[in-house]
């Protein structure tokens, strides 16, 4: 039987003035990638952030789509003037930008009627054909059109929703990590990192990571593949020269 | 005497795997965009997280070197194999990938001759014609070519290079920026808010970002512009607003 190896990619669009501006450390980024990672086998490959602005966004949206597999941004969904991500992601897939029936149900239930304002309303404004993506924290959705999932910018509403996007995402294979720190400077190993990297190119990345503990200058070599042979095969090689090169592991 | 207004921009290129794997968290862009905003009046429009791999980062140098007045990469100029960014830009504007003979003496003055290896020597080529940015922590050096300054992926060592890349750079109009922390929710104010940035769109960019602060909910509502009395008119029209509304401020 033959297995389907399938490599599932995403890219990710942070959308806010505030983190291009420095005001705001972006923190989804990180979280985004390793929930992919970990938890549905897909590796990102690309990340931008871009400013509030409606022309920036429909392209940067048209040209991700068509590279990745799928693209999550983050931030512009929430109620005011600054907030235009559904808008335009509506413009880039020419679709109609409208309310989403059912969320302006959930939203009208969660504020009441009387407290339901325009600013409110507007948070159920969303590309024609837009699935939901149910969010616990504040009750204002997110949302999917096409291969596009739409959440919030702040981190822990983001973060409570994030496992509800998982119904729309095509598992990839699983992408295994293994990583040895070292206690030696990087020009010590480059070049025979370099053949072994070069010998297992196919199916392993290798990485090698500077660090400072204990006082001490030490690297962090980081193998990753969807293959646990592979990998097994690169912690070989490289024990082979940590051996030769008489370096002292870090035993974290 | 005519004032000549200079808006100057830039673009940040974060290349390394270990960003977009999520095994590391970003710190530099929010260091870079504070920088340049506060100290040179250059604002950060666009960020990009790549992979270390040659045609992607030659496919991006291009656009964005195009696209701003300055590209600032991080990451990739250290001595393993994935550190490949001097090579690229040099492909990338089709220059030689050579020997800095001044980045060359440093390297060898800073490790002694015996200890100057093929790894560290790595570290002193770069596209023929750049120019130096001085390393006061680890000797290895950043450098420009054209309008790309480029600068090492670990935090505490572009930290202490930023000032010298000051002298490369034409400083724009000072960007002024002014927060007012508010307890509300956006939903309260976005209408009006929206119709304030509507009457000061030309000079005045206006956010709003949600917080959690002592239990309670707040909205931040931060405002930039070169000009210091458009950013006061806005406070104005602001403060009537909050008036309006008995929206309690918060003090910090």
């Amino acid at each position: 039987m033959r297995k389907k190896i399938k490599k599932i990619n995403a890219a990710i669009l942070i959308i806010g003035n505030e983190i291009l501006s420095g005001r705001t450390q972006d923190k989804n980024i990180t979280f985004i990638s390793n929930w992919l990672n970990l938890k549905c086998g897909i590796s990102v490959k690309e990340a931008r952030i871009i400013p509030d602005e409606e022309k920036i966004i429909i392209k940067n949206i048209l040209t991700l789509t068509k590279k990745f597999n799928y693209v999550f941004t983050t931030g512009g969904i929430g109620p005011t003037h600054d907030d235009i991500t559904a808008k335009s992601i509506s413009k880039a897939f020419k679709v109609k930008y409208e309310y989403h029936k059912e969320a302006y149900t959930i939203l009208e239930k969660y504020y009441g009627k009387k407290k339901f304002n325009d600013g409110r309303k507007k948070m159920a404004k969303m590309p024609r054909g837009a699935k939901l993506i149910y969010n616990p924290s504040s009750a204002a959705p997110g949302f999917i059109t096409r291969n596009v999932i739409s959440l919030p910018g702040v981190p822990s509403i983001l973060n409570s929703m994030i496992e509800n996007c998982k119904k729309y995402l095509i598992k990839g294979l699983k992408i295994h990590s293994n990583t040895i720190n070292l206690f030696t400077v990087e020009s010590n190993i480059s070049k025979q990192l370099g053949l072994i990297q070069k010998k297992h190119k196919k199916f392993v990345d290798i990485g090698s990571y500077p660090f400072f503990r204990l006082g001490k200058i030490g690297v962090a070599i980081v193998f990753r593949s969807t293959s646990l042979t592979k990998l097994k095969s690169v912690k070989t090689d490289l024990m082979k020269l940590i051996k030769l090169k008489k370096i002292e592991i870090l035993k974290i």
